[in-house]
């Protein structure tokens, strides 16, 4: 392809050429001060090396183990996989106090919601209580995020719920959903823990902040729209399994004559408004933060209580009826290893893991970032990842970091993860002792519950934000929320995932350009659309091209490039003013260039010497450099036409410039 | 997650930000003479048009329509669709003496590769030829590229012979195998119209520079491997149907002793020998040219009239027999638009179609390139689409350019598509009249003519200068060519694909950083591992980051931004300098930033501030000024710390750098 022969009419500019380059000695040249320092050629092996580095080990995991004698360097080995061994020695009273205090603060918010997440993912109500138990523990030793608090959480038992019902049905198959309910949950622990080991973490990156707002929106809508059903304490058999808006209303109205309960109603309605207000307190007033935080577990009381000595379950409300009582039974045997749920299992487990991780990790950053402590996010992964191992051997399903329950333990003081181990424990005395207090605790209450705790999750003021910051993204998120809403959860995630790259791809096909001028008094050169008072210079053109020029945009920039040649040449037929002699393409932002970038250069070259149009190049990075002198194209437009800044390009151009009419 | 609480110690910084804001204030400000620009708010729908603009209509192809009368855009339009109209009127006597001898040329080359290449896609010599007589007269019409030679190529009927015998056995079912072809051709042209209709041409360029040259080159190989039966005269039926290397030699060694023909071996090595010589005649000297495109057909005459002579046949020389005779016979009926074959034939057209527009377009471009012409990419694509799609109805299977074809074309003087009808009208006579002539052809000058075609594609000296220039894209290169020759085509094509995809991902994630210094006796700041003559300003860091901040490499920014800040402190520690104060970051790069960016830039803000070092901003563009506007980020840190230049950054922090020991 790039062995085609020179054009046969080459001979025609030679004499042009030849003209120019006498002017240019004769002239003499501005004065330069630097020349465009050539970067020492790295080692093949060191180049790659460092590649690697930054792609796996952006955040130097083995800063510590520097310079170590080998012993400290086994127990740092250890240390960095079980991070308590570190911070246990340093652990105090003072630090106890608080991670009690907010370990029993978030147990008690996390009991009823447990319960009624197990609902969300068509689980019995005890599994959610046991992956508040195992997990927490797990956690507690590997994590190293100081304020996370682990269990279910609402988007992730929806769309495992969802995900699974899709396979099997729940309602005739309670045993064959469970076992591919825990075999998903090891896949998924897998997934993560491996993301991490292979310190592929940055993929979860790649959904980005606009989409996430827009799929928990969404997914916070379908949850609340499911907890209708035991809201209005509605009992057909044949109410709607999917869980899009228009097919969940539909069936809600359809039985507003004969299936809506009104006692049940009553319940639900004054306790849902019981806790709008306490979350209204806790807003308000930051120091009220464990108003809302006790609401759920007093609602619960009171109300079970209520049912108790009304016997209102008589009438037509419906109670929770039965926990099982007892810790985590065993589901070694549970787990698909083979036959066809096995595969299914797995593709759940991935999509399920990965979603669970990207809100552990948005949990675990925002933390961090708020009490200035660094978190190795390869390593939260291999945490997160064995703790749903684990987990899905001890009849858990997949739990994560919880965005509510997070917020309140930061609230209330915690200091380490055992806050998580606080909350593990009174999750197990709950399992052992009261679940059988729970049989009268009406289901309304669990699904005020629910709607109270995910309505948060609907972040119209980031919404608002993102329409105001990039349009691009809010479409990203109004995307994945009406995909949600509308459609399902698995179409929400998918137009989220989509956008995402789409978003990627333009970025790399289509690089900004910008005309660059000079601004008065100074010898700074920039973007004549944003400072309008740049002026061009007579006869140069000063084109900036802000990105890397790679195979995917290297055509574009070329062709970009030469439009605005042509915009310029037809301005100056209306003007009357000097011809365009010289192109001056400031490179600053070209960080890298490859191989299609040298030959898109080089097609440049090409059509500009056709138009007498000279290239001249102004501060190219050490990676741009490298290349043009290893592709040898420095040589073809000449080493002395490469400059520092477009300031010292300018003093070489602009006297050479011909005035013509 | 983004409504989370402030942090508790906040105000604990208070005191310090007050103390600094007041001398801030009192030490005065160094002379800014610019303040970073604020562009115009551009309306909502403009904006959106821009980008649509940009991304669609990069090559504003409605230039010419601006500002015309209607008759003249109705006139305009029909020119667009149909070139010929345009460069017809100007068409003169001295264009069509270059065009009638150019398109004789490009005639002789391409009738005995037609034969051949339709037995590499299993098809009936004839159809090669049809294949070269209706396209290019299509194209003519259409067309706008000057130079391109229109027929049958060798690795699209490569990939097409091994995609569509994947599905059905060209031996048993030849009469089905023609279907599928005819129908994989109509949703190639259907695929390349589509493209260029919806303006999507730039998805082809994802397919980079580097991998093509592997593919071909892999694929170059394959061919001549495959040409090794018809070569050696190897007659068994078992012959392998696997493309991949080692396949092959196993079943031509295990031939040897009993399968070989000498007499077959000997006519093929000396034209063989003869067209090798001619190639490198003609490469020698460009005079020469015309040596090895007519090379070609002189051997097919004389080795013709040889064998019928000697009647070789007899001793074994395998012969073409017979090539129908006549022009193409219509195939609207072949065509599988319903049933399974539909689907099949879909798939492999949208592969066949999509690497037929990427050697056209290539061509295309390398052409447009030298003689200094635009070509509209995506009117090229409904060109070519359409093309393929007649072609289809008439027994032509996928056309695209051919680069041998498309150089001698261009080295025999061609100035417009006429050579391409020339060559169309000379390949209706030879099916009207020449045909029988062939029926002595032996097979083995068929392999020795492809052999010699394909050889050039191997262009290892393009693989060198790729290595040279970036080993990342020698990596897509190799990966791809020994996919090819080891594997198979499908593969090689994914391989090439995943890694240039793979590439893509790695720039967006991770984007390069650079520390700056100061340029001695200048006020340029560079990267102090390109000039390691640049020194730092004591108790400033200057950090520059080289990409658009989105939400794919958000984080990454961020935390190699404070791990380049940590590594400077653990220097310090060392060497007893100034502790750093400021960051500034220079952002001349960054071209764009999204919701992600501007969080990732306030957890910055926030980190930075519990360090007791304030963040600068050097030389926002437009697009990234705009949204720290309207996220009120600007306002967090203080409008003040934007500054148009790094220099006029370091002229506000340096006088307030306190030193302490």
């Amino acid at each position: 392809m790039s062995s085609m022969g020179p054009p046969a009419d080459e001979n025609l500019e030679t004499k042009e050429i030849d003209l120019r380059s006498m002017s240019s000695s004769s002239l003499g040249q501005a004065p330069q001060a630097h020349k465009v320092a050539i970067p020492p050629r790295q080692n093949l092996f060191k180049e790659f090396q460092s590649t690697i580095k930054e792609t796996f080990f952006s955040d130097d995991p083995l800063r510590p183990f520097k310079d170590q004698p080998r012993s400290r360097k086994i127990r740092l080995g250890i240390e960095a996989i079980f991070p308590i061994l570190s911070w246990g020695r340093s652990y105090n009273l003072k630090k106890f106090r608080g991670d009690i205090i907010s370990g029993l603060t978030i147990a008690s918010l996390c009991i009823p919601q447990d319960i009624g997440y197990a609902k969300l993912a068509h689980l019995a109500p005890q599994y959610g209580l046991y992956s508040s138990f195992v997990p927490p523990l797990i956690y507690a030793v590997m994590g190293s995020s100081r304020d996370i608090a682990i269990g279910p959480v609402a988007v992730v038992s929806l769309l495992l719920g969802t995900l699974l019902s899709n396979e099997i049905d729940p309602k005739t198959n309670p045993t064959e959903y469970q076992r591919l309910a825990f075999t998903a949950t090891f896949f998924a622990g897998i997934t993560q823990a491996t993301l991490g080991v292979l310190r592929l973490g940055f993929l979860i990156d790649f959904l980005s902040h606009a989409a996430i707002v827009g799929f928990m929106g969404g997914a916070a809508i379908t949850i609340a729209l499911q907890q209708l059903k035991g809201f209005l304490g509605i009992k057909t058999a044949h109410f709607t399994t999917d869980t899009d808006i228009v097919h969940v209303m539909r069936s809600v109205f359809s039985e507003a004559h004969h299936g809506w309960n009104w006692q049940t109603i009553l319940i639900g309605a004054s306790f849902l408004g019981f806790l709008l207000v306490a979350k209204y307190i806790g807003k308000k007033n930051k120091k009220f933060f464990w108003v809302p935080a006790i609401a759920p577990l007093i609602s619960v009381i009171l109300s079970t209580f209520f049912v108790f000595i009304t016997r209102a379950d008589k009438q037509g409300v419906d109670i929770v009826r039965k926990i099982e009582k007892g810790i985590n039974p065993s589901s070694v045997k549970d787990i698909y290893f083979t036959g066809e749920y096995l595969g299914k299992g797995f593709k759940i487990g991935i999509v399920a893991g990965m979603i669970a991780l990207t809100e552990a990790t948005a949990i675990g950053r925002t933390f961090a970032s708020m009490k200035d402590y660094q978190l190795d996010g390869n390593k939260e992964m291999v945490a997160l990842g064995t703790m749903n191992v684990v987990g899905s051997l001890t009849s858990c399903y997949v739990a994560t970091g919880s965005f509510s329950r997070s917020a309140v333990n930061y609230m209330a003081g915690c200091q380490t993860a055992v806050s998580n181990i606080v909350m593990s424990v009174v999750v197990l005395l709950t399992l052992e002792f009261i679940t059988p207090l729970f049989k009268y605790t009406p289901n309304a209450i669990l699904s005020a519950i629910i709607i109270s705790a995910v309505i948060s999750l609907v972040d119209y003021e980031a919404a608002i934000l993102i329409w105001k910051i990039d349009k691009f993204d809010f479409v990203a998120c109004m995307g994945a929320f009406f995909g949600v809403v509308f459609v399902s959860v698995e179409i929400g995630l998918l137009i989220a995932v989509s956008i995402s790259f789409a978003k990627i791809l333009l970025q790399v096909t289509r690089p900004r350009t910008a005309i660059l001028g000079k601004i008065p008094r100074t010898t700074v050169y920039r973007n004549i659309q944003q400072y309008p008072e740049a002026s061009k210079i007579p006869g140069v053109l000063i084109v900036r091209v802000d990105s890397a020029i790679y195979f995917s945009n290297s055509n574009y920039v070329k062709e970009r490039t030469l439009r605005w040649l042509m915009d310029e040449e037809e301005q100056e037929k209306g003007d009357y003013r000097t011809k365009i002699q010289f192109l001056i393409v400031e490179m600053s932002p070209v960080t890298d260039i490859d191989t299609s970038g040298i030959q898109a250069f080089e097609e440049l070259h090409r059509s500009l010497e056709k138009k007498g149009v000279e290239l001249v190049l102004a501060n190219p990075g050490s990676a741009v450099t490298d290349k043009l002198y290893a592709s040898s194209f420095a040589n073809t437009i000449g080493e002395d036409k490469i400059f520092l800044t477009v300031a010292e390009a300018i003093a070489y151009c602009s006297p050479k410039v011909v005035e013509d009419p």
